[in-house]
């Protein structure tokens, strides 16, 4: 279902809600795009105007300045004009239910959602509902998925691997409440690693992990060696101390990436994370500013990444409005 | 004394702060210009470049998103740079008077301010004030005036009904705490309909209303029979339960508009409410999405509307800048 | 140290983050660039493509919306895209550190930052840290500088002194907590005025105040006696009633600036403050609105002041882009 949610009857982009039910296909379409904007943010003037005269709006029902920030500059080097809700924040919409937010801005003739939302399935739920013109892009579903961060990390691996065929890659940390995790491993498997390996102790992995198509290691050792990539999980400081978790120095001990661990993976391995990281929790500070720490790059990869995204959804590929 | 501070001494819109004190050809004037714009919201490009150049400052002392974004959208529209300052929020203005503001503001070369706030007057004191060249919109002053939405429903109602000769109109609602239904009675006497109904419990009607031009109701049956439009207001859920008003199902039974009550209007009668609804409260989910409700007409027609006045205070109109 | 972090090799402007290490002739360049910017407030269109395509941050990390307001305006003013971020009121900037903050927004390709922050020293930190390639303009840090503010008013007194030599000017008010003050003094002892009197309660002067090349002085008659210029500083209320000082009607029989105060200084002698201003506590409303105050001018010099910072530290004077 999402996939006939997501694709118009072409098959083309429609909206972008979730890496479940794309192909390969379609993935490596938004890389390419992606790859076509990566050099614009480093251009004198930073600016195309393939989406001028369109109305973004960033639909956030939970605050997060990052990925609001990542949005709003690549709508605005895309030249459109960007409305930012914060319906948290926003007094006015309170008692008003969400779909009658979602007429009331499509009323206004607004172009695009960017959602945002603490509960899984707001952004399809929004992209079921829509007026037909309207693209969707989830921004981060409770803890069901965050495809544009998925993408970019996918589009990192791809700049330093060139290819996804062969490659060994670990996902370490707090699985079973990411929903960063889960639309890596679907985007991992579709573009066609050999290997994906989520390391965690066992609070922390979903129950039928197997079944998502990864190979769940409790030893980080083990987990990592020979690995062509490793993705740390950002730890949710409010999960510690509770039944999932020991302490911060305890799970540093056990699940934190430091150097000795990380000479484990092979001698060119990358160091992921999406961001922002915990220093000395689950990544050393040495790992992080080290040389084979990409965590910067995949912040710039998400503009372009998102860019492609915006265009793609909207039918502006290759400028050809 | 509102007239002469709305128009320059040709007659021409200068400040837009009351029905009041303006004549039909005005009000008329500006539903065309409304029309003209009514428009570019549908086009590829959604803009126009009518106030590039042009400083707006949505000046709210009083939070309203939805408001807010409907004159930050008119404006992105019309080209011009949007200053969003939420008073109510800002920690610098504590301390500042109203006109310390204004004139600090008059000194950055601003154009317009859009004015919300929760005193009557607020937006007139402010015209009256602030320097020569500075255009003021009321976007909503206590509860005295909140003259687009007014001339954003006379808008929709000239939509479906061409003129206002004839026209039988029914406000329903809390009438006396409503800026709303204060400007739309001034609009619709002003523009020529045959009978203003007003149709609420004694509790939520002014003293004087009939001075007002209007036929006071206390039962919804009779107030709704034969009429062509229909407007709900909304009831404001802080006033329930006090001695105003009963329990909201309570209102609901006398005052909330079901599809049986909708049958007493005309066939073809339109059904219209300012936002955000109260589904259940004061409308019937059924009558609010159904086949005569032009509910989310008017939001578009908001933007349109907006758009028209913006560019009439500043003297574009026709792009004769 | 502050000249060798502020300038580029061939002495132009990389970052402006006080006024020590700078020397006349920059100083003086600024004046200059700020000039052939003021005219550009009041044209029709108030825009010049200097900054288009470029990404400016505003980094307010205390909230002020009168600075950010004068900011975000100059850099719309010159096309720049402005992005504002407010960490004092980001839930995602918890835990973490400045230099992770600064490092995720350098990945975005963003081109300055504009910094305010409540720690001393902040903005110069974040510069030395920062990519080659980023600008950086200090908005006030914590009580060591403020520099635009200091550079607006050199501009105001020029504007009207034309010169600076011979100049005798009096800064009165809480010196000691002032970063407005300190970079003033150092701006108008860098420019040559004959004169620097400061004039507070001893508690409300620095330990070593006559080091700053200043006069010290008590007496606020005996200060002011034949002054060109009287820059009033705005009084901390929440100081008030501490150990610094009296009560605001015995601050103000001291050190408030009265009609007949001012008549002490040259007849042609401009009063100046930083605003907002507490009427009734340092200044009377009668001097604060007469005929010798320059509080208006200087709000909109501070447009151009900076529309003249940002273009010279981005290297984009004379529109030799």
């Amino acid at each position: 279902m999402s996939r006939h949610l997501q694709l118009t009857e072409n098959g083309k982009l429609k909206h972008f809600l979730s890496i479940e039910g794309l192909d390969k296909a379609l993935l490596t379409e938004i890389l390419d795009t992606a790859e076509s904007f990566a050099g614009i943010s480093e251009h004198q003037v930073k600016k195309v105007p393939l989406l001028r005269g369109k109305t973004i709006v960033n639909l956030f029902f939970e605050n997060s300045t990052r990925t609001r920030t990542t949005f709003e500059l690549a709508a605005t080097r895309l030249s459109a004009d960007v409305l930012n809700i914060n319906i948290a924040t926003s007094a006015t919409s309170k008692g008003e239910s969400l779909l009658d937010t979602i007429r009331n801005l499509e009323a206004m003739h607004v172009d695009m959602f960017v959602v945002r939302h603490a509960l899984s399935g707001a952004a399809h739920f929004i992209a079921q509902h829509t007026a037909p013109h309207i693209s969707v892009i989830n921004a981060g579903d409770g803890q069901h998925a965050h495809p544009t961060q998925a993408m970019l990390d996918m589009f990192t691996i791809r700049q330093h691997k060139k290819h996804f065929e062969g490659l060994k890659v670990a996902i370490v940390g707090d699985i079973l409440h990411s929903r960063v995790a889960r639309s890596q491993i679907l985007a991992l498997n579709t573009l066609g690693v050999s290997e994906v390996r989520v390391i965690a102790p066992k609070t922390l992995l979903p129950a039928h992990v197997r079944s998502m198509g990864v190979i769940p290691l409790h030893d980080m050792d083990a987990g990592l060696k020979d690995v062509d990539v490793i993705i740390m999980l950002r730890l949710q400081k409010e999960r510690m101390n509770s039944a999932f978790l020991p302490s911060e120095s305890e799970f540093f001990r056990c699940y934190g990436l430091t150097e000795a661990k990380l000479a484990l993976a092979k001698p060119d391995a990358i160091v992921m994370h999406p961001g922002p990281i915990n220093r000395g929790v689950e990544i050393a500070s040495s790992v992080a500013d080290g040389s084979q720490s990409v965590i910067l790059q995949q912040v710039s990869n998400g503009i372009a990444v998102r860019m492609a995204v915006m265009t793609m959804t909207m039918g502006s590929r290759g400028g050809m409005q």
